[in-house]
């Protein structure tokens, strides 16, 4: 199987390692705008050919599939020309700018019967993962809500805000590990800079049966923090990404309700057990992602991030970006 | 000078040994409806006398001061029957349950010429004195934003939802740090009890010149978190209440802003330099508050939590509730 | 039961708050030389009767019980004319200056039938207890090591060096945990006071079956450090006392050792598994100690932390200054 | 500049990254005696030859340098054939075996006038950097002690202990920062594996002046701890190498030591004012020293960890081997 990648930036170099070191794929192209990002490519990894032009590998006949890591504005149309021309995709997250970009990728897929897949890398580490597992057992009860917070001294981007930047990765989570549908958003934040684009953001998903997920996402951040909650009826998680290992805890804590008949108030009573933190599976999840890409190709599979996912991550986002505007009125989504 | 507090629940103790060590202040009288409350004051302060009733306090004109440490909705008819009799008023936060209620007792005070002053135990932490003093000399630089959590799984209120009982301690510091006033609020958050107060909740706080506020605290959080991240043009803050020493770090961090003319965008810079963790005075804030309050008292100065400040956080409050009843939307202050 | 205490220095007040909190027990008397500190005792506690003199509380035939919270050198002279006179005894740690002084206590407790206990607070904490029980059941197989980090900017002491004033809390954990009798010691540190006395200092204690325990104690050292770790064949556990919940953490984590028999080499393969951390019992430590001092006299039965635990702890601190004195070398104990 | 790299193992691949991303640098071989390792290489590094044999490197006349990262007893006699043929070295560290070997080596690389290095990788971070500035500018005062732990449930090595294996990397730094020689070492420990070398071990260093060095390697810790504390007359400092950023923190603390000339006692006062963290140098230190190593061999420059600091290491090592096989007794170094 013969990949193209195009874009040499902030995340290819990842890419290219992980393709590179498996076996039976072959990277045959890398394409960068920039001569200095291709000499790069030529030094680390001498048999790929490198251009300056995407077009060139689009063109090539030989090429199964093409991962793309370029700007978010460049994923459509370059998705749209690889898929056009019979062509596997793996793009960066998130897939579209826009659900009707999006809309149409993963319809055009479904057309050509091609894999189209997003790289939402998060859900591929042995944390998340495991977490799916936690929770698919009905080991956290009933869930009441979700609070993740992922901030930094950040890379700012030039052509979106903090949400597109970062939450992606939390959204993506979100929709990996949860089945319900989002039903409204609810977003606040500010810009800082003058660009036009929100640097500091927070962002409330209500869902139906009171589960409710927040998102806290800023490229101002003196620490760098990556932290989710998870509360739910029975158990409680906690999945802390800065910790080197314990990335996940499961608490044994929670709360009873119980109603008095005699009186009009609820009463609550705290439950404090033990805690737990499961081993993890310490792969990088990259190199577990890109060994699934190849496989949904050769054996036709579905990914574990489809469109289908991409989209619903798309949905939220352009979702919030209304309600921003609005300075946190409640959209649907 | 002569005290009576009524109410020795979860804060009341506190409250009682922290006067009972001062020199030259009495604690005449301790008020609690409950039998084994009433005893327990008995065993560890002897000399105080103990009543089942608020009024034999409030009638005895030896009293000069009331500390007020009951339930959130007596608040306001304690505090006004005390200023009626002519004695001085520590009440517990939040001063008030309405912004009404707090105009009043505002009114009321400075019509008899008598301190009032609200318990935010927070602003009288060396940690937060050394935060004001950090923002008052202009050591961040224009300020970004402030976000909070404060997270626990918590003392449920029967009476008032998490923003009534844990936003108070954080809108009490923004209050005492930020001297622009707040223009709108907008809340979310959700009950998982069926008891109609929410459990979990956020809420950003919007100042003019795109400075922001949010706020989360949550009951149903496995894991104890109170942290407050403070972003400036020139330096960031971080207040970690949970650290043992080192609670305020002022890390040398921020952004280059610079508009490139021949090209549209912002050039965004980053600066990391070093952290810093002044010495922080290690009193208990209780006992700093209790003499302060006795200060003011004899000597007629301006509390620093004063009745306007408690009102300020009042109307926060009250704000916030509307918006979370309406899913988000954007409510004025 | 009528309580004599004397000493109301750094600890002293901790363990007349904690007396005083008794149902059913008194406190009778509490001497200091420094009349600053008996005024403290008056203002606090107004019933108990102040006296410079501790003969005046060991003269007093209505008292069945002293608790001596003095330096160190003094516990002997005191304990014994306590013991002497028929009252019961407990005493600060470490029990005595020598394994002389400590085994005549031991003998005239006995001897007259009295309870001799030394406040070994430690082992009264949820985290120890729970330590206790999970070592007896076996659950971290043979033991390998015990490694103990005790560090602060301390409080300096001016009639012993740092091993005599913090290593009898590990020391006494030790005792507790471990039933096997201690063969060796070897003990290095340095004294940079020019007092005489090292302030920072490191034991090994040599068991039988390869069973080592290590000591770090440490009187100048910027931050707080309280950690022990116990590594066993199965499983291995840290204790982490800054820690505010979650102190005993147990890792399904050991070596698994095999020799091939072909080749000379010893084989040796990891196991990482989950992490597990029980719930512990919160109640404050020396409220624990008191009840069950109380309990001992009451019932004659014999204390937790017996002389001759105390005396244990004496055995090795002896053994320990001889090695240091000597620059390391093994002493037996 | 044409490099043979001998060793592909756990450290080799790092190393061969790094001299692979070095400009004017060419790695021309790569020596492993496994099949799979050079198909690793070659697969990462097509343009690299291998060989199973170092021989056919060291014949090389083409090769200027060799890098030597294989296990230590192999050190010695390819660091010799190396220099024989008039190579430059970089080894891995500990340098040799014994000290008698290091003298040797030490000896023929001046004779020959060739480069020997030691790969001291942890002197190159930008940490280790930055405390050697703070050290060299007497920010800290007189030093009293230096404390470090290195632990973790680790890779045992089969030819040598946990002292050898663990120890070099912190006697490296103290190497480079202390330039006082030692005068003796005191070192414990235990076997529990019955291979006869030691996997927990203490090692004191006594140096004049009362400074003293204490080190903890341990390959059974189910945590993974690497921290350093020094503590000087004026400030202290703790290097905690796990921390993600701040790895070097300066603490204002100390003590004042006065003597009462009316009295026998040294009185001693504490200091506690603020804590500083500078910004450090994030480059790889691999990378760093691959560099320096390369400018070594050009410019014909001493290195930073030459031949001198890499016998000091072994010389510490030698002694606390013949102290821990007595027990603790003090060696003379």
């Amino acid at each position: 199987m013969k990949i193209g990648v195009i874009g040499y930036g902030y995340w290819g170099p990842n890419l290219v390692r992980n393709f590179a070191e498996l076996e039976d794929t072959e990277i045959k192209w890398c394409a960068d705008q920039r001569a200095e990002r291709r000499a790069r490519v030529k030094k680390r990894h001498p048999s790929i050919n490198v251009t300056e032009s995407a077009e060139e590998i689009l063109g090539d006949s030989e090429v199964d599939a093409v991962v793309i890591a370029t700007p978010v504005s460049t994923h459509y149309p370059l998705a749209k020309r690889a898929l056009e021309r019979g062509k596997h995709v793996l793009v960066e997250k998130p897939m579209t700018r826009t659900v009707a970009e999006g809309q149409e990728l993963l319809a055009l897929a479904q057309e050509k019967g091609l894999i189209l897949m997003v790289d939402h890398t998060f859900i591929y580490t042995g944390a998340v993962r495991k977490m799916k597992e936690i929770l698919e057992v009905g080991e956290l009860g009933e869930l009441h809500y979700l609070d993740s917070v992922r901030v930094n001294l950040g890379q700012f981007q030039h052509d979106i805000d903090v949400l597109w930047d970062l939450a992606p990765h939390d959204l993506a989570i979100l929709t990996y590990l949860i089945h319900e549908p989002p039903q409204y958003v609810s977003a606040t934040g500010a810009d800082h800079t003058g660009s036009g684009f929100a640097d500091v953001a927070y962002m409330t998903v209500y869902f139906a049966n009171n589960f409710i997920a927040h998102f806290h996402v800023n490229w101002l951040s003196p620490v760098k923090i990556r932290q989710m909650l998870i509360g739910g009826s029975r158990r409680m998680l906690v999945y802390n990404d800065m910790e080197p290992s314990e990335k996940v805890r499961v608490y044994d804590r929670g709360i009873r309700v119980t109603t008095e008949e005699s009186i009009y108030r609820t009463l609550i009573d705290y439950r404090m057990g033990d805690m737990w933190a499961p081993k993890l599976d310490n792969r990088e999840a990259l190199s577990v992602e890109c060994e699934h890409f190849v496989e949904c190709v050769r054996f036709n599979k579905i990914p574990q991030s489809n469109a289908a996912a991409g989209l619903s991550v798309v949905r939220l986002l352009e979702a919030a970006g209304k309600s921003l505007a609005a300075g946190g009125d409640r959209i649907k989504v």
